[in-house]
């Protein structure tokens, strides 16, 4: 914070040259912060040697419900170039909602293993094999498995949009509202904010679809 | 849900021919749960004629935090049109967060008010003016006014990410961290799973810079 910037007695403005002037870590922080909160995914991938890797995201964002789309944000020079490899040689991946009963785990996938190591066995995740081209994390009570479709560069800061469609879900029945909502709360499912705090999250209700008075 | 799909005692997996032939608006509240919690944000613009507009959005996603880069998505043929036509010819915008005290009143932005209404005054918010050439939310206490940079077309399904430079912030002091994180909990900030529900959020606490062990 600089003495540029402008107080008033509740709330402060920070401007450009504030946050440019900020650390780098403090301002990897403030920024991140500023998204609110964020779903907590694992995206299971498996090298073209078979080898699994498991990586934490909180940037999975719904594009489209026909065709089932899912994005997600890859950041460029970070320990998820190892998922983005996987996706671009097999074409597939899973993504597995985190919940609160192993976030510790799932927050340690984002250490930078070596590829040759699986993350399921670094962090003690149940790696679920199935007919599917991509592993499944065991614990996650939903989750699907995603048919890589595009990828978009973002040329400014050289992150990557990576685009999929969704082809399967496994989820427990009973999570399933008659009206095809699904119960995150139910399953637990937690939320981050900023890099690394987590929260679990309870429903404040559904709204009826508005229209105007 | 279909005959073909098949069930273990505790979970149903459902492939691309169930999903389908689901019916539109229960696929639409399926495939929307899928990506988690969401953040709850409104964004302020104004029309070249000087009318404001505000519109709820759950698509926010952080792209980086140097320089400091927001998108969201935004769908094709729906209300968030005029969010859209705005921010192009203004080329400024502003995200406030959606806390606990007005989460009734930002859904109902997602009514489809004509161009000439203001969502402010339909729904009962406080259009707060600045020097900024969009208007925030009194009532959120994390805000930010955004330059529009560029957009990005998804061809696959016609919908757009909108990337946008964070330029200035406003947002209490007390809920700065001596790290740069901002305490969204504090905020009574929300998520937003699915289409319609809301979500207060508690912390689970936040985790330590993963290394490998």
């Amino acid at each position: 914070m600089t003495n540029s910037s402008k107080k008033t007695p509740d709330s402060i403005l920070l401007q450009t040259h504030d946050i440019d002037n900020m650390e780098k870590r403090y301002r990897s922080h403030f920024i991140n912060s500023l998204s609110g909160f964020k779903s907590a995914n694992l995206i299971g991938t498996q090298s073209k040697d078979g080898v699994p890797n498991l990586a934490i995201f909180s940037s999975v964002v719904h594009l489209g419900a026909d065709p089932a789309l899912v994005g997600f944000i890859n950041r460029p020079h970070t320990v998820e170039r190892q998922t983005l490899e996987n996706i671009y040689t097999t074409g597939y991946y899973t993504i597995n909602h985190v919940n609160e009963s192993f976030f510790k785990k799932a927050h340690q996938t984002s250490a930078r293993y070596k590829a040759r190591i699986s993350e399921f066995e670094a962090v003690g995740l149940s790696e679920q094999k199935t007919h599917f081209k991509a592993p499944y994390v065991g614990e996650s009570l939903i989750k699907y498995g995603v048919k890589f479709i595009e990828k978009q560069d973002i040329n400014i800061n050289k992150t990557i949009l990576v685009i999929g469609q969704i082809v399967e879900v496994l989820c427990h029945e009973g999570l399933i509202e008659s009206d095809g909502k699904i119960d995150v709360n139910a399953a637990n499912s937690i939320a981050i904010s900023g890099l690394d705090q987590y929260h679990f999250c309870r429903s404040l209700g559904r709204q009826p679809y508005a229209k105007p008075s």
